[in-house]
């Protein structure tokens, strides 16, 4: 590792300055409730997956178990933010003869992106280690996925927090790296799937498809707000999106991973 | 493993976006405290076997280990439903001259079933390996049971927040898929049971009894509204319902599914 | 076990639907205070002694660790009812001019009563596991314990929120199964010493003589009301009566089973 | 063990039904930040041991084992009683026009004598253990420095919390066993560290000299306000004393503990 | 150890008794945000990294394990402190009109500070423990370097809450013991790397730079107030810098150390 490519996550954190996105000013009662319980099912869902693979590194061969501890790191990284994202939801609306009416404290985008930027190289180095490519190789594979997903999330945050065209422009920007991680991912995933014995290449390809499938749910969610849908809708939609996202490519990703390891595990002893 | 599968869990989350049910607007002193108490029981009971179950995984054999895990993390997952259960309820009522009125805060009983989407399929899960059935087969029956599951689940959640009509036309389509679950399930617990040894034949039959009676508990509790008990009456039965049925079929179900383990680990070793 | 054996338990749960019992309007800063540390003091003492069960567990032979565990969990549900009672106790009262007034939040009594409800048939477990008896003449003494103690429970409860009169009646009532437990246990408690080695024998009767005592001490709390002591000296009395039981019932005897436990775990290595 | 030493225990307990101690009307920002802060570190400080002393348990032989669990009970039952005295200090005192006024909540010193009890008994059983005396020697000396540190500690308190004449006497008395103490351990130190191997000889007598000054300490500062220091001065005073002396002898203590126990393990192994 | 060397450490426990800082009256809702994102963001860090620590420790041999329960203890303090610095920060300021003014409750930076004195000295000896450094000499090393932080943050404490000539003069008095930690570090990390094989070489003289560099953030940030940077801007500019540099020298020097324990660890097994 030399030390000057910690440069760019310095940098990036400095994007972390920004003020909190406006929500609408009224939401129905069932669209507050369709979020919050949205964020609890994802509260049970990360803290549910944290314990399972934390227990199940004792089940897996040694060199799996780093994947099994990252993973589980993952999850409870994102038990902690979707806390606070639910507190945050929580008081950022009170109820009000029915409907649910915006309280003053703005809700907090900007756990999420914090999120990501913790998560998201936890997740690449996980994928690579599963993949098991030799050490010098992943070594530079991970910096080169690392860098570009700290700039997809850095690029896509003021478009998050700002009017409809920043939204468009930032939202482009941040899509040339995730366009360059989908493309070194998927031939990296696709020539690793071809190195496996025939039991793990079916788990490699549900990975590398649940990777790609997952991934692609987050600038979707990010995009509905352009596509026509406004008001209680559009926040609705993003927030429901990114947190199926968030299930799909942490929880479910672990557990196939898991599955991998597992069935590594027993193949490699005999 | 087909990712295609997964779709119907996305379709069945997307039946979380639904406004509370209303509760009635005074209950007794009593009637409050009997729920308050089972809340708060329900909440050490499914403290306590979390704790049980993952400190006897050591106790067990490897194979039976991800059984207790599970057992863990169904009561794990459903105590912090409990949790946010309690406090929903103590939020909804305050005591105002000796009888407790409703504060304006609605109780959210979604948690419940955002609980059972995580829950049943993992105790379907748990009571597969339990029985040990040969791995190809168990996985096609574990499809059938968890999609039939989340649809039960599903299908009755606009019936509870709904209308005494709307209660009873999805209760009823959620009966269609519970039917055909205990269906499988019996005839799979009858057959693993008598492929037992004596010892374990016991368990068995008491872990398939045990699992129809707790599991039709549910139902019944369901329909005590439409059965002529109207306000705090009808709440309090539901809740107590639900709440004696989760016990059963969660920590009680574990216990012997340990016994069960425990018993065959000793058969293992002589 | 027979399934219908859980018959009485779900009956007795009904009994947690009863209305709270009525405390003294005013406590001097004294009587107040007495009932607050002594509730701090259960809360340090049965999370002191969880983490000392659980850690411990290691220390003592396989067949003994059972009870390791299950004084561990006994102390973690006490140590769970301490921190809601104490909280209960906090909220009940308000400091004014110099003295705790009535603040219209109920104290909740009935904490206690679930607390033993699910500690004292883990407790009479654990007396049946350290004494090692033979499994099947175990069984059905754990089952004649275990429904004798959940009546004891269910019937002072009523007198426990009732009137004076009510608590003389449901007490002599509950008396009736707690004289027959004593006697059970009293004789097998007496037998088992004797098969004892000499060492394990001093422990056995100690461990005889503690049961005995502090589960003597629950009655007299529970009459303290009815020997002419009234307002605020009763309430103390009642509170801090059950809390030293408590703590010579749950933490104290649980140290004296692992005393047990270790001696026999040295014997058994030689 | 003979069942009647718990006798003194219980009288002991008896003395926690008194009154809170009044603290001065206000307060300068400094004061009260002094004593905040103090609590703050203590807090952090009992915490970040607790971990150490539970996790470096498997890094020392299996006899000193039960010294490092004990320190570990000690300081997580001081971390507790130092969360509620963080929150008690903090609840009793409001920020207005710069200076810190008595917001009518008692600040609630009781925590602290609660604590000792507690934990008075497990430093003196850990010293014990870690001079490793012959059991029944060892047996009888527990039982004189439990029964002399539960009657300094009941002697005190009431002088804590009465006049400045109520104080100097019951401190007098509380005097007297803490100087038996004092006398008692002073020999059985001396002898132990003559025994023990050059290397363990400067830890012994290092652990002889801080428990004797970290107990000298909590008596000085129960004599400041004896000593002309009035108002804020002794209020913090007191508590900064109390503290440094809980965190030498708690965390600090249980460090030497440690390291005697590391030393002796590796002497033992070769 | 000679006990007189805990002096200095009673001494400097003594500067803990100082008021708080002054913030300024409005911070723009991005200035606010900017810093409450980068509190959340090291919370999360630093748990995420304690459970790494932790977890971690089984996977490097024996003689490793120390650095990492140390460097799990470091974060974990750590975390404790940036949890209370969030609240605090959370606490100071109320959302009005768009923009977030001074809500009357001082921002406690004290805690910062009560970090220091517990997390530097750790993370000097893990830093002399990875460098594995004949004992003897490592200990002479430690404890020079110990006093000397202690004096470098005693002595930037009055500096940091007084005004800007205070906070210039009690800096440069702070800077003169951490020009002699540097010169101290630089010399033995040196020395150290030199010894080490290739492959631990290259990570030595990372951790030596990151060291430094780390380390060289802070008085920086102390210094902003000074460079002409005022209001808002200082505040932000202080606290955001404090917070990249702790993630630097705590969790990403920890995982340096990780590093160095795993390549050591493969290269004495074989
Ligand atoms: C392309 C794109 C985006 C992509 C975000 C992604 C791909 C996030 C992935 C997050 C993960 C995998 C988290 C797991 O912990 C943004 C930032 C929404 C902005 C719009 C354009
Ligand atoms: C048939 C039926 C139902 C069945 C629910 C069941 C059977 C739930 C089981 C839950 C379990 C086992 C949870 C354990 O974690 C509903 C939805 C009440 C609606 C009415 C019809
Ligand atoms: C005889 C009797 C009682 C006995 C209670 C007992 C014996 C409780 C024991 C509790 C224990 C051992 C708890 C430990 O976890 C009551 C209900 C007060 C009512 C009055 C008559
Ligand atoms: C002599 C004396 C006292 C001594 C207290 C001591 C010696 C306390 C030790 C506490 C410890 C060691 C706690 C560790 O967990 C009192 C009660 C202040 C009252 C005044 C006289
Ligand atoms: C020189 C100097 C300072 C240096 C502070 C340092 C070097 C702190 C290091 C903290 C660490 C390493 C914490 C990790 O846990 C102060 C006090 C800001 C005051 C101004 C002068
Ligand atoms: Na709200
Ligand atoms: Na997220
Ligand atoms: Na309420
Ligand atoms: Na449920
Ligand atoms: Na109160
Ligand atoms: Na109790
Ligand atoms: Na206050
Ligand atoms: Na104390
Ligand atoms: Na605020
Ligand atoms: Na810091």
């Amino acid at each position: 590792m030399k030390l000057i490519r910690l440069a760019p996550l310095l940098v990036l954190l400095s994007g972390l300055g920004l003020a909190q996105k406006a929500v609408p000013a009224t939401l129905s009662a069932g669209q507050f409730s369709t979020v919050y319980n949205f964020f609890s099912f994802a509260i049970a869902a990360m803290g549910a997956s944290t314990i399972f693979f934390f227990l199940s590194r004792s089940e897996v061969g040694p060199k799996y178990r780093i994947a099994m501890l990252v993973s589980g790191l993952v999850v409870s990284i994102a038990g902690y933010h979707y806390l606070r994202i639910f507190n945050s939801w929580d008081a950022a609306y009170t109820l009000k003869d029915g409907a649910y009416v915006f309280s003053g404290q703005p809700f907090n985008d900007a756990y999420r992106y914090v999120d990501w930027l913790l998560t998201v190289p936890l997740l690449l180095l996980e994928t690579v280690a599963v993949l098991a490519l030799p050490a010098v190789q992943s070594r530079s594979l991970i910096w080169r996925l690392v860098i570009a997903s700290a700039l997809m999330i850095i690029l896509g945050y003021p478009g998050e927090i700002g009017t409809l065209t920043a939204r468009f422009w930032w939202g482009l920007a941040s899509t040339v790296p995730f366009i360059y991680i989908l493309w070194l991912l998927w031939g990296e995933l696709g020539r690793a799937a071809s190195r496996q014995k025939p039991e793990v290449q079916l788990y490699s390809r549900n990975m590398k498809l649940l990777l790609l499938f997952s991934w692609g749910v987050y600038p979707i969610a990010y995009a509905l707000p352009m596509l026509g849908i406004t008001g209680g809708e559009a926040v609705i939609g993003v927030q429901v999106g990114y947190t199926i996202a968030d299930v799909l490519a942490k929880p479910i990703f672990g557990l196939l991973a898991y599955a991998i390891a597992i069935t590594k595990t027993r193949q490699d002893l005999g």
